[in-house]
Protein backbone atom coordinates (compact mmCIF):
# COMPACT_ATOMS: atom_id res chain seq x y z
CA UNK A 1 0.00 0.00 0.00
CA UNK A 2 1.69 2.94 -1.50
CA UNK A 3 1.88 6.49 0.26
CA UNK A 4 3.77 9.33 -1.58
CA UNK A 5 5.84 11.32 0.35
CA UNK A 6 5.44 14.46 1.58
CA UNK A 7 7.33 16.16 -1.41
CA UNK A 8 6.30 13.85 -3.65
CA UNK A 9 2.26 15.13 -2.73
CA UNK A 10 1.02 17.28 -5.99
CA UNK A 11 -1.46 20.06 -5.85
CA UNK A 12 -2.91 18.75 -8.92
CA UNK A 13 -3.69 15.58 -7.41
CA UNK A 14 -4.98 17.00 -4.22
CA UNK A 15 -7.46 18.58 -5.74
CA UNK A 16 -8.90 16.36 -8.04
CA UNK A 17 -9.21 13.86 -5.21
CA UNK A 18 -11.01 16.34 -2.92
CA UNK A 19 -13.06 17.61 -5.95
CA UNK A 20 -15.67 15.13 -5.36
CA UNK A 21 -18.40 15.77 -2.85
CA UNK A 22 -18.41 12.34 -0.95
CA UNK A 23 -14.42 12.14 -0.98
CA UNK A 24 -14.38 16.04 0.61
CA UNK A 25 -17.34 14.98 2.87
CA UNK A 26 -15.04 12.42 4.17
CA UNK A 27 -11.85 14.84 4.27
CA UNK A 28 -14.42 17.14 6.75
CA UNK A 29 -15.22 14.16 9.02
CA UNK A 30 -11.04 13.29 9.05
CA UNK A 31 -10.39 16.76 9.76
CA UNK A 32 -13.02 16.88 12.63
CA UNK A 33 -12.38 13.91 13.94
CA UNK A 34 -8.56 14.94 14.43
CA UNK A 35 -7.42 11.09 14.46
CA UNK A 36 -7.11 7.79 13.14
CA UNK A 37 -10.71 6.63 12.11
CA UNK A 38 -11.89 3.08 11.14
CA UNK A 39 -12.96 3.25 7.56
CA UNK A 40 -16.12 2.08 8.39
CA UNK A 41 -17.57 4.34 10.61
CA UNK A 42 -16.85 7.67 8.50
CA UNK A 43 -19.25 7.39 6.09
CA UNK A 44 -21.22 4.52 6.74
CA UNK A 45 -24.46 5.33 4.63
CA UNK A 46 -22.35 4.51 1.34
CA UNK A 47 -21.50 1.22 0.11
CA UNK A 48 -18.33 0.14 0.72
CA UNK A 49 -17.32 -1.05 -2.65
CA UNK A 50 -17.73 3.04 -3.46
CA UNK A 51 -15.58 4.09 -0.53
CA UNK A 52 -12.91 1.46 -1.48
CA UNK A 53 -12.28 3.61 -4.47
CA UNK A 54 -11.94 6.86 -2.33
CA UNK A 55 -9.73 5.55 -0.01
CA UNK A 56 -7.65 4.72 -2.98
CA UNK A 57 -7.91 8.49 -4.69
CA UNK A 58 -7.47 9.82 -1.54
CA UNK A 59 -4.40 7.62 -0.02
CA UNK A 60 -2.38 7.96 -3.71
CA UNK A 61 -3.06 11.49 -3.80
CA UNK A 62 -1.29 12.18 -0.22
CA UNK A 63 -4.66 13.12 1.08
CA UNK A 64 -5.26 9.95 3.84
CA UNK A 65 -2.57 7.36 5.57
CA UNK A 66 -4.35 4.21 5.50
CA UNK A 67 -3.69 1.00 7.95
CA UNK A 68 -4.20 -2.14 7.70
CA UNK A 69 -5.18 -3.88 11.38
CA UNK A 70 -6.11 -7.49 11.25
CA UNK A 71 -8.74 -7.53 8.58
CA UNK A 72 -9.90 -3.35 9.62
CA UNK A 73 -8.59 -0.25 7.95
CA UNK A 74 -7.69 2.53 9.56
CA UNK A 75 -8.05 6.26 7.87
CA UNK A 76 -6.18 9.30 9.29
CA UNK A 77 -6.14 12.56 7.51
CA UNK A 78 -2.27 13.92 6.47
CA UNK A 79 -3.22 17.00 7.91
CA UNK A 80 0.45 17.86 8.89
CA UNK A 81 1.87 16.71 5.39
CA UNK A 82 -1.21 18.77 3.44
CA UNK A 83 -0.90 22.16 6.40
CA UNK A 84 3.19 22.27 5.29
CA UNK A 85 2.78 22.04 1.65
CA UNK A 86 -0.11 23.79 1.04
CA UNK A 87 -0.83 26.12 4.01
CA UNK A 88 -4.75 26.87 4.03
CA UNK A 89 -6.17 24.66 1.76
CA UNK A 90 -7.46 22.18 4.65
CA UNK A 91 -8.99 25.15 6.48
CA UNK A 92 -10.50 26.52 2.81
CA UNK A 93 -12.09 22.58 2.79
CA UNK A 94 -13.24 22.72 6.23
CA UNK A 95 -14.57 25.72 6.26
CA UNK A 96 -16.68 25.78 3.34
CA UNK A 97 -18.20 22.55 4.90
CA UNK A 98 -19.58 24.14 7.56
CA UNK A 99 -21.53 26.89 5.19
CA UNK A 100 -22.86 24.11 2.83
CA UNK A 101 -25.21 21.57 3.41
CA UNK A 102 -23.50 18.01 3.03
CA UNK A 103 -24.24 15.98 0.37
CA UNK B 1 -23.52 30.72 -21.95
CA UNK B 2 -24.18 30.83 -18.19
CA UNK B 3 -21.98 31.65 -14.98
CA UNK B 4 -22.29 31.46 -11.71
CA UNK B 5 -21.82 34.12 -9.57
CA UNK B 6 -19.98 34.65 -6.74
CA UNK B 7 -22.08 33.00 -4.24
CA UNK B 8 -23.20 29.83 -6.28
CA UNK B 9 -19.43 28.92 -6.83
CA UNK B 10 -18.49 25.35 -5.17
CA UNK B 11 -15.49 25.01 -3.59
CA UNK B 12 -15.45 21.20 -4.61
CA UNK B 13 -16.62 21.91 -8.00
CA UNK B 14 -13.66 24.78 -8.59
CA UNK B 15 -11.39 21.50 -7.06
CA UNK B 16 -12.45 19.19 -9.44
CA UNK B 17 -11.99 21.66 -12.13
CA UNK B 18 -8.55 22.55 -11.21
CA UNK B 19 -7.70 19.08 -10.37
CA UNK B 20 -6.40 18.41 -13.77
CA UNK B 21 -2.98 19.56 -15.09
CA UNK B 22 -3.97 21.17 -18.41
CA UNK B 23 -6.38 23.68 -16.50
CA UNK B 24 -4.06 23.97 -13.62
CA UNK B 25 -1.97 24.86 -16.17
CA UNK B 26 -4.82 27.79 -17.91
CA UNK B 27 -5.38 29.21 -14.66
CA UNK B 28 -1.41 29.94 -14.27
CA UNK B 29 -1.25 31.22 -17.46
CA UNK B 30 -4.25 33.42 -16.79
CA UNK B 31 -2.89 34.23 -13.06
CA UNK B 32 0.02 35.39 -14.37
CA UNK B 33 -1.55 37.35 -17.21
CA UNK B 34 -4.03 39.34 -14.82
CA UNK B 35 -6.14 40.33 -18.28
CA UNK B 36 -8.20 39.01 -20.83
CA UNK B 37 -6.87 36.91 -23.17
CA UNK B 38 -8.01 35.06 -26.42
CA UNK B 39 -8.60 31.55 -26.22
CA UNK B 40 -6.53 30.32 -28.67
CA UNK B 41 -3.28 32.11 -27.41
CA UNK B 42 -3.39 30.39 -23.89
CA UNK B 43 -2.11 27.03 -24.50
CA UNK B 44 -1.43 27.03 -28.46
CA UNK B 45 -0.35 23.54 -28.57
CA UNK B 46 -2.98 21.81 -26.98
CA UNK B 47 -5.94 20.97 -29.74
CA UNK B 48 -8.78 23.35 -29.75
CA UNK B 49 -11.84 20.36 -29.32
CA UNK B 50 -9.83 19.44 -25.68
CA UNK B 51 -9.77 22.91 -24.77
CA UNK B 52 -13.05 23.38 -25.27
CA UNK B 53 -14.35 20.63 -23.27
CA UNK B 54 -11.71 22.61 -20.25
CA UNK B 55 -13.27 26.24 -20.95
CA UNK B 56 -16.80 24.15 -20.24
CA UNK B 57 -15.57 22.79 -16.85
CA UNK B 58 -13.93 26.16 -16.11
CA UNK B 59 -16.56 28.10 -16.55
CA UNK B 60 -19.18 26.18 -15.02
CA UNK B 61 -17.01 25.98 -11.87
CA UNK B 62 -16.90 29.24 -11.83
CA UNK B 63 -12.81 29.86 -12.35
CA UNK B 64 -13.31 31.48 -15.36
CA UNK B 65 -15.63 34.15 -17.86
CA UNK B 66 -15.98 33.57 -21.11
CA UNK B 67 -16.91 36.54 -23.63
CA UNK B 68 -17.80 36.02 -27.52
CA UNK B 69 -17.07 38.72 -29.60
CA UNK B 70 -17.75 38.07 -33.28
CA UNK B 71 -16.19 34.59 -33.94
CA UNK B 72 -13.46 34.84 -31.11
CA UNK B 73 -13.90 33.80 -27.18
CA UNK B 74 -11.79 35.73 -25.12
CA UNK B 75 -11.09 34.28 -21.19
CA UNK B 76 -10.81 35.82 -17.98
CA UNK B 77 -10.09 34.41 -14.42
CA UNK B 78 -12.20 35.38 -11.91
CA UNK B 79 -9.21 36.07 -9.28
CA UNK B 80 -12.02 38.50 -7.48
CA UNK B 81 -14.45 36.40 -6.89
CA UNK B 82 -12.33 33.03 -6.00
CA UNK B 83 -10.30 35.70 -3.53
CA UNK B 84 -12.91 36.60 -2.11
CA UNK B 85 -14.85 32.66 -1.80
CA UNK B 86 -11.93 31.02 -1.41
CA UNK B 87 -8.58 33.33 0.22
CA UNK B 88 -5.34 31.63 -0.72
CA UNK B 89 -6.48 28.99 -3.11
CA UNK B 90 -5.18 30.49 -6.31
CA UNK B 91 -2.04 31.82 -4.82
CA UNK B 92 -1.32 27.77 -3.86
CA UNK B 93 -1.97 26.94 -7.52
CA UNK B 94 0.56 29.70 -8.99
CA UNK B 95 3.00 29.34 -6.21
CA UNK B 96 2.78 25.17 -6.75
CA UNK B 97 2.92 25.70 -10.65
CA UNK B 98 6.42 28.34 -10.16
CA UNK B 99 7.87 24.61 -8.26
CA UNK B 100 6.93 22.01 -10.25
CA UNK B 101 7.73 21.91 -14.09
CA UNK B 102 4.61 22.49 -15.97
CA UNK B 103 3.08 19.51 -18.02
Amino acid sequence: MLHPTRDQIDLVDVMAAIGHPVRAEIVRRLAASGQEEFCGSILPGVPKSTLTNHWRVLRESGVICQRPEGRKLYIRLRREDLDERFPGLLDLIVLEGSRAPSP
